[in-house]
């Protein structure tokens, strides 16, 4: 059966459904025996084959069969798994990799030079100014050796290297990607798949016509409902500015959490809660944050379904299209604003003691660890990342065996010799939001693997992990807890593509800032090549640290409350002037600054370069695949001009033409071939002027 | 006749002329008359109608005969004269924007402060520091009244507007030239114009012949001669290195230029012919950079041809892009090295006066002018621009009418009744070079346009004046002094359209640079936010000029010769302490170095960031001609499968591809259909895994 057949059958039935005629319409699974390990294959029918040699964690270290995948659920489908495959496959040297520097960083810790001071003799003597006014204590360098340390086995030179390979792996991904995509859709004959076989969405339909307008299709001559631009435009617009909306607000709500965890530290330090203040704050806001998120998201996708119907697209992947735009948009700022506040702002606003409430920081006066601010990305990484991704594959889990779950609760006997259909009606609905969650969830683990994996080099290991239980669980849940999906035909994975593009590019920006701007690479290249002698690191910490004389907080009247014995200055992190009343920055501040911004140009350029140049190098279709292609179309014209019914050929051709024309435009028999009339007037319009 | 029909014949004939057999070939000119002004264009051939509506500087304000170009001289040819054509069009808006630009320079030149400061009392009472050791004299900061007006007609807010502007408009230039070459390519029937056809080079084929492998072309199925891509990666490798050797060639005597120019003018310091130094300076550097630029174009291009020979190219279309890109690098350097030089590095060698010459800073210690660097860069532009251009249209005419001044001055006597192949033989050669170099001479031109407008905004108007002049001289030259080129099929620019977009990018970088560092935008920024009060300009000249004690010239026994009376300080243009002996970099200087950097990363982002919109929002195929492939293709499909021939015409197809693999492997009969066996086998091997 033809595509357009099955179209229009499509499209007569979603009529009935919408006229409640039918309840729904599905095609069916084939049956599935319960044991299925002693049976040889001829034996099996095809959902079984897959069962057996596929949705399982038995194989998960095999390739999986995608043609058997392509002929059970259709193309659509079928890429989805085969993205994920050469994701999985493509993230196996990152993960060897990361995992390296990760151990290589584990195991230079202790030859570290900064952290053996702050551990050491000069942390014990060294007393760091109170991290907010009046209030909070001074305490000593030495309270931070922890995360010093932790920090070294983030931020090492070797991260760096790392945070290269990585900018470059993301544009890899995606270009191979567009190869293997390639071979696939050759091998699946998608290459003249026609996008005005699709038909038109019923809704646009309805719409269309109450406004009445009609046009030519100019593909097909056909007549056909027609809403023009002009009209849909404001819908656009509004959904542009809707979706920015939502998009502030949730970045807000992550500021909150942090306006709110710096307000609850110092409320929380005046009570008796005193000692528990950590665990509570961290809960509380963790909860605070999840209920935001929750809440935000449900509505979000209400409204952004509403928004996308409004915007009256005639084709379902255009719809399709628009909706994934925009919950990928939401989601992005859901998963990483708080990554982006911690690599790119906190710490920045901060002046300098007992400046903390000045109107122009505000609220924002959160400071970094001595040791740095890579430590404190690294670990809301680990938290969001590892966090969320288990989170999700359990309620993935639970959601696809809830109905299970209920029945063995209710123990409802269930009734033996049901049918196919009857069985199949049981399962959930494989919609279209189906396939789109399930491709978020891949882009965003993409997005967390590519774009702050500077702050943590084990991300693509733990991405692999994920990834093959990922790979069979969907392959377990489409094969037995969803209906069979309608088998779509496909040529490439969509929109997606772009999306995993863009973050590509995204990710060399992310990668030079955070090296640049949040990790300690600058500074202590700067230590090496200005101050140090012989390139070593002694005396760095003591140079990033600057001087505070405690009786200028009596200028301000926030004295802390307690001061140590015979202390006449504290330190703080910053480069500025030891003495007051200004403490205005030194030139070193602004010659590291310098320094971090020249570092970001260069780092981009050179990783542009090169994917330029790869880019370049490397066609989007590999050379077999595209001799292929030209030996078909070669043969084909050869066939033509070759034949000698070509006249006979064109004559059919003209006449079909006409005959389409004129079924499309009963009334306009006077009119002439749009095709010819369409080229003469262009070709006359064009080339006498110009 | 069909391309591949003349393909064959022009191989042959290629080969009896390499026999000597022939001596040349080339299609006839049609007749011309004399005087076309009084007759009718019905009576008159293809070749009168261009001369009369075309090749002519009377119709230089109209749009060109396309279509009638191409059934001229074909396909090849109507592209340049096309892109021509629209970037004229395309060049009318900068041009007038340049143009108000430059016109509001020049009448707020008045206005401005840091010019009425140095014409002024300031200038007259500011004593700078000599422009060499020992032997130069001080100077008044007065005597730069003149470059600081022209400094500020060329670098004032618009001119940031401007560059933005540009950077933008380049890659527009590129986008819709896509989709303006998508119209000509539907309109003049390339679309489907297949590369396979191209004959494969003579030359090749006898090389590789020497080497016996021989391989089935997997396209056509027929056996060629075949070299293997390891063979010919040394001579890449090979043309590489000496292409870059050459540009580093070139690069050196840009800079050996300059130093000659530095030495120079310490020696005639001293000589008698001091007052005609600048005279002699000039002319003399200006003679050697001719000389250094033809005797190096001649023999670099010589070697080109020799290293694109010895890659072995197998089609000639390979050939020219491989050549044309080594020109084009060649070219690049020649043209802009010297503008790069005094963009980038002219004046940041220097350290502060009494080190000019300590090791470290070498001889290039040239300063810029107090008014700024941009002026200095602004004259070298205009210079090069319109002299090199000036220049070259000179030659390129002398070039077409040499054979012509040649005979009036001989006064030979012209045989009257030629044969109209008698008269075409006396013309010159219309080679693949021929239209490469007016393609070269386009592309050097739109580099000047965009990567360096920032310093000189009436470059696109001059560009526009000489491109109407260019085109009409064009056409004439080949309408009258060329043989009739071969009409080659074509269906885009080829690399030229490649190396315009990398222009593009390229033009981003450079504009931002010159803003961000050549020009005075970020230190006047910088002082109107953090110095000035009400943010005007007063004073900034001063802040700009950092003061050096002259009595610690004695510290490195470099004191000049006539030092003024009372004189103890003299300024130069840094920010440096105002007291010795080291001089270092005040901490102003790093805040300007941070935030001139910050603004080339932000200019760089913004743009780039409307350019990926823009590439995403338009498409490269404008809709309507992609509705018209998208029917066209409908109604061929519609008529293949609703055709009841169908079946007999696959059977056709299958006979015809048996028939043309037997004809290239006679002796391989046992071996199945190629297509076949190739998608079988790759299905099998990449389904069943992956």
């Amino acid at each position: 059966m033809t595509n357009d057949v099955v179209a229009v059958a499509n499209r007569s039935i979603d009529r009935l459904v919408a006229k409640k005629a039918y309840d729904c319409y599905f095609p069916l699974h084939e049956p599935l025996q319960a044991d299925l390990t002693n049976i040889d294959d001829s034996e099996l029918n095809e959902r079984e084959k897959l069962k057996k040699h596929w949705a399982t964690m038995r194989q998960f270290f095999k390739f999986q069969p995608l043609s058997l995948i392509r002929s059970y659920m259709g193309e659509k489908v079928a890429f989805y798994f085969a993205l994920c495959g050469f994701y999985n496959k493509m993230l196996i040297p990152p993960a060897l990799i990361g995992f390296i520097i990760f151990i290589y960083g584990i195991s230079s810790v202790f030859s570290d030079q900064p952290t053996s001071d702050i551990c050491g003799r000069l942390g014990q003597e060294t007393f760091m100014c109170p991290r907010c006014d009046k209030t909070c204590p001074f305490w000593k360098l030495s309270d931070s050796c922890f995360q010093s340390k932790v920090s070294y086995v983030f931020d090492n030179a070797a991260t760096v290297i790392f945070a290269v390979l990585m900018s470059l792996w993301a544009r890899w991904f995606i270009e191979f990607w567009k190869r293997r995509q390639a071979v696939l859709r050759y091998d699946w004959d998608s290459m003249g798949f026609e996008e005005h076989l699709e038909p038109i969405r019923p809704e646009f339909e309805i719409k269309a016509k109450k406004k009445g307008e009609e046009r030519v299709n100019a593909v097909t001559g056909i007549k056909e409902p027609y809403v023009s631009t002009r009209t849909r435009l404001p819908f656009f617009l509004v959904a542009a500015s809707v979706v920015l909306f939502m998009m502030a607000i949730v970045c807000t709500t992550v500021f909150a959490t942090i306006v709110y965890r710096s307000r609850m530290d110092f409320i929380l330090k005046n009570t008796s809660a005193k000692s528990y203040s950590p665990i509570i704050i961290t809960v509380t806001s963790a909860i605070m944050n999840l209920i935001c998120s929750v809440i935000l998201s449900q509505f979000y996708y209400w409204i952004a379904r509403k928004l996308t119907d409004l915007e009256l697209h005639k084709y379902q992947s255009k719809y399709d299209d628009s909706l994934t735009i925009k919950i990928y948009l939401f989601q992005f700022v859901n998963f990483y604003s708080s990554l982006f506040y911690i690599a790119f702002f906190k710490g920045r606003f901060f002046a300098y003691p007992s400046k903390y409430n000045t109107s122009s920081s505000g609220s924002f006066t959160e400071q970094c660890d001595p040791a740095g601010c890579l430590v404190e990305l690294s670990i809301q990484f680990i938290i969001i990342m590892i966090g969320k991704q288990i989170i999700n594959n359990l309620i993935e889990f639970f959601y696809a065996m809830r109905r299970t779950l209920t029945r063995m609760c209710f123990k409802r006997s269930e009734p033996e010799a049901q049918q196919q259909w009857e069985k199949d009606n049981e399962l959930y609905d494989f919609t279209s939001n189906t396939l789109t969650d399930e491709y978020l969830e891949l882009v965003i683990q993409f997005g967390f693997v590519t774009l702050f994996v500077a702050a943590f080099p084990l991300a693509p290991l733990f991405a692999l992990f994920n990834n093959i239980i990922e790979i069979r669980l969907d392959a377990w849940k489409f094969l037995s807890k969803y209906k069979r999906p309608i088998p779509f035909k496909a040529f490439d994975i969509g929109i997606w593509s772009d999306i995993i593009s863009s973050i590509s590019y995204f990710a060399v920006l992310t990668n030079g800032i955070v090296i640049a701007w949040t990790s300690e690479f600058i500074p202590k290249m700067a230590y090496r090549s200005i101050e140090s002698t012989g390139g070593s690191l002694n005396g760095y910490l003591n140079w990033t640290l600057s001087s505070f004389n405690i009786s200028d907080y009596n200028l301000t009247g926030t004295m802390p409350q307690e001061v140590p014995d015979n202390l006449t200055i504290c330190r703080y992190r910053d480069f500025r002037e030891p003495n007051g009343p200004h403490y205005s920055q030194t030139s070193m501040y602004w010659n590291v600054l310098a320094a971090r911004l020249a570092f970001i140009i260069v780092f981009e350029h050179a990783v542009f370069f090169i994917i330029y140049l790869m880019d370049w190098l490397v066609p989007d279709v590999p050379q077999t695949i595209q001799n292929k292609i030209n030996h078909e179309r070669y043969i084909d014209q050869y066939e033509r001009w070759a034949s000698k019914t070509t006249e006979k050929n064109f004559k059919h051709a003209a006449i079909a033409s006409e005959a389409i024309f004129k079924m499309a435009n009963p009334l306009s028999g006077k009119r002439k071939d749009p095709i010819n009339e369409d080229e003469n007037s262009s070709k006359h319009s064009r080339n006498l002027k110009t």
